[in-house]
């Protein structure tokens, strides 16, 4: 068996990885807005991207590289290099090419505003400040924020019962999933584990859908998603469960963060939905519940209103009725299978819960054994001043 | 050929309907809150409900009569009677068992509230204050307001080469055609030109999907999303062209100023959507746009962002590429074909184009000759307001 020991450090948990953010002037007042992620040793790689037909730049940049081992990530905010074209990857090996020569097959990855070029001059100065002996994760995580409250990290060592261990260690940003003001979600793990790349790119596809692809602040899929996973295998350890594991809580972790930070959020939700015909009808109906800006102004007005829940349901798509049915908020059951029994008592209870930073809507279409789980937050003014502005 | 004549009226303007609103109480400060519309004789009837798997028990009781005539509707606002499982169809019973002898299997319509029983005895009170002599067309469509802040009515005399001529008329509710907080959308329209129910349902059908279902304001199928067309053949005419033009027009009038009045809304926006791979691509793309968060709230904020466009239409799912696309916001042209030119000039151009209270943004994908338009609004802060607490 094994163990999940939790550190207090992010990408640079894992041995041999260096990280560190610097200022190159792209935000204002002299923030930290650029970002490397370095490996003595070169990585192979395991990546999953936006399904956004306007791919960004630095996407077409590391897709069209086919299979590659790469030690360097060079990450940037306030600019999202999208729409910008065949210049936009010009752009992209121009920057890269000033870097120095330890440095291989080196990434780019972009966060900011769509339809600007880069602004080359400021980032190639910037690249020149980074020290890449220098481990420094919180501020490497804090580099790549955009309309993000606080940064978001992650890792453990993982230790096996031969008394070998290797890490896995994390940071992303977002706040939002799901593209909200196309701040974009970016997520950088590293890892010591020797896995094969095969293995990695399988239990990253597999671990996404549960985690970030479950999380959602606006329903709006950005033009530069990105996660991308790192193995120098310096570790000469694996164990393919604990590794698994390791990654899922890690990413299930950085989710919920940025559903939490989501704009304007006072409230993270799980929606759990079981009984549904199968595991993707589940998975409409927790979405659904997750993005539907009914159930997250009544979650922003902590109103118990068990009727718009219902009726996401039923608009779904999936298979439901309303004799099958049965909701609750938390352990309070405010609908069950046809009966109206919601008094005052009962909304006096529901609205305890909903009064809590974090909580969980479950729904049970009472149909077959289909589960997911949603996690979502709610929609006040703050979403509405974030983004009617972001621009400016 | 003919000639659309439009009328100062709206279920009134076809001979032989009669209706009005009254107050029984359902509503604060007496405000009218129940309408009826009658016809002297019995009338043909098609109909559209929502596609939600929860709809309400007026729908319900209206879909097991099967084929048959009808010449009394009867409509009450604040409670949708959904939810309400086998009682709130017995409720609608009871109700309509009280109406006068001249009625002949008549139908309810509801709005409001999901999750709780009708107050049967107020409506079976307020159902005995109906005048079934009335012509007060405009009292009944205030009467079948929610959160609507005006009434929407539209009527043409359709006057036939020949000199003959037939009417059609209409009054709706909704602040939000897809169910701002519980909303729903209910429509009435008469007429009484000599259709076949066969044809009028067809017509209708066709209609529906360009206008009503075109139009978002939040994304959320109500429960109780309802249109009704009742036709008496009074006239005995009829020009199947020129009806159908007649209803379109005054559907898609009523589609749109129920986004006009979307709840918290400042602005109608058009979306019109061309060169798609086809038309069924178009509207993903056009009800993609009108349901976006991030374009919503850049309409509020008069923000030319076109970048959100573009990242919404890659998302949408539909066939698109950046080096195709083509961004305007009515004849300024934002983004062509991969060329970047949006300098201050054009964004000072589009910024005068986004103050407007209705406008249209234009992409076109440049791959086929799908085309299509769909209508929304923006989301400020004033939607937040309403559906943050709506029950209270």
């Amino acid at each position: 068996m094994y163990k999940l020991i939790e550190l207090e450090s992010g990408v640079c948990a894992a041995d041999g990885f260096f990280a560190d953010g610097v200022s190159a002037g792209l935000k204002p007042d002299g923030a930290k807005d650029m970002a490397f992620v370095y490996s003595e040793s070169f990585c192979q790689i395991a990546t999953t991207f936006t399904t956004n037909k306007m791919a960004a730049a630095p996407i077409k940049h590391c897709k069209a590289k086919g299979e590659f081992e790469t030690n360097f990530i060079l990450i940037n905010s306030k600019n999202a290099n999208a729409m910008t074209g065949e210049a936009g990857v010009a752009d992209i090996d121009e920057i890269l090419a000033t870097l120095p020569d330890c440095v291989h097959n080196p990434l780019m990855s972009s966060t900011g505003v769509i339809g600007v070029r880069l602004p080359k001059e400021k980032i190639i100065k910037g690249a020149k400040l980074f020290d890449l002996t220098k481990r420094q994760p919180h501020a490497a995580a804090q580099a790549i924020m955009t309309t993000d409250s606080f940064s978001k990290e992650k890792a453990y060592r993982v230790e096996l019962a031969d008394g070998t261990h290797f890490h896995i260690g994390a940071m992303a940003k977002g706040a939002g999933m799901i593209n909200p003001a196309m701040a974009t979600m970016l997520c950088f793990i590293t890892t010591d584990a020797q896995v094969s790349v095969q293995e990695m790119q399988e239990i990253l596809n597999e671990k996404v859908e549960v985690t970030f692809n479950a999380a959602s602040v606006d329903g709006d899929t950005s033009t530069n998603d990105t996660v991308m996973l790192l193995s120098n295998a310096k570790s000469g350890v694996y164990h393919k469960e604990a590794f698994g594991e390791a990654l899922e809580k890690i990413m299930r972790f950085l989710a919920r963060e940025m559903v939490r930070d989501g704009e304007g959020a006072t409230k993270l939700v799980t929606y759990k939905v079981t009984g549904a015909k199968d595991d993707k009808e589940a998975e409409i109906v927790a979405k659904a519940l997750s993005n539907s800006l009914l159930v997250k102004t009544a979650l922003y007005g902590e109103d118990p209103n068990w009727g718009r829940i219902a009726s996401t349901v039923g608009a779904s798509g999936a298979e439901a009725a309303e004799e099958l049915l049965t909701i609750s908020f938390d352990d309070v059951c405010v609908y069950k299978r046809g009966a109206l029994f919601f008094d005052a008592a009962m909304e006096a209870k529901a609205a305890a819960v909903m009064k809590k930073d974090s909580f969980t809507i479950s729904c049970d279409l009472g149909i077959g054994e289909g589960s997911f789980e949603a996690y979502g937050c709610d929609l006040g003014y703050k979403y509405v001043e974030i983004n009617a502005d972001y621009r400016t």
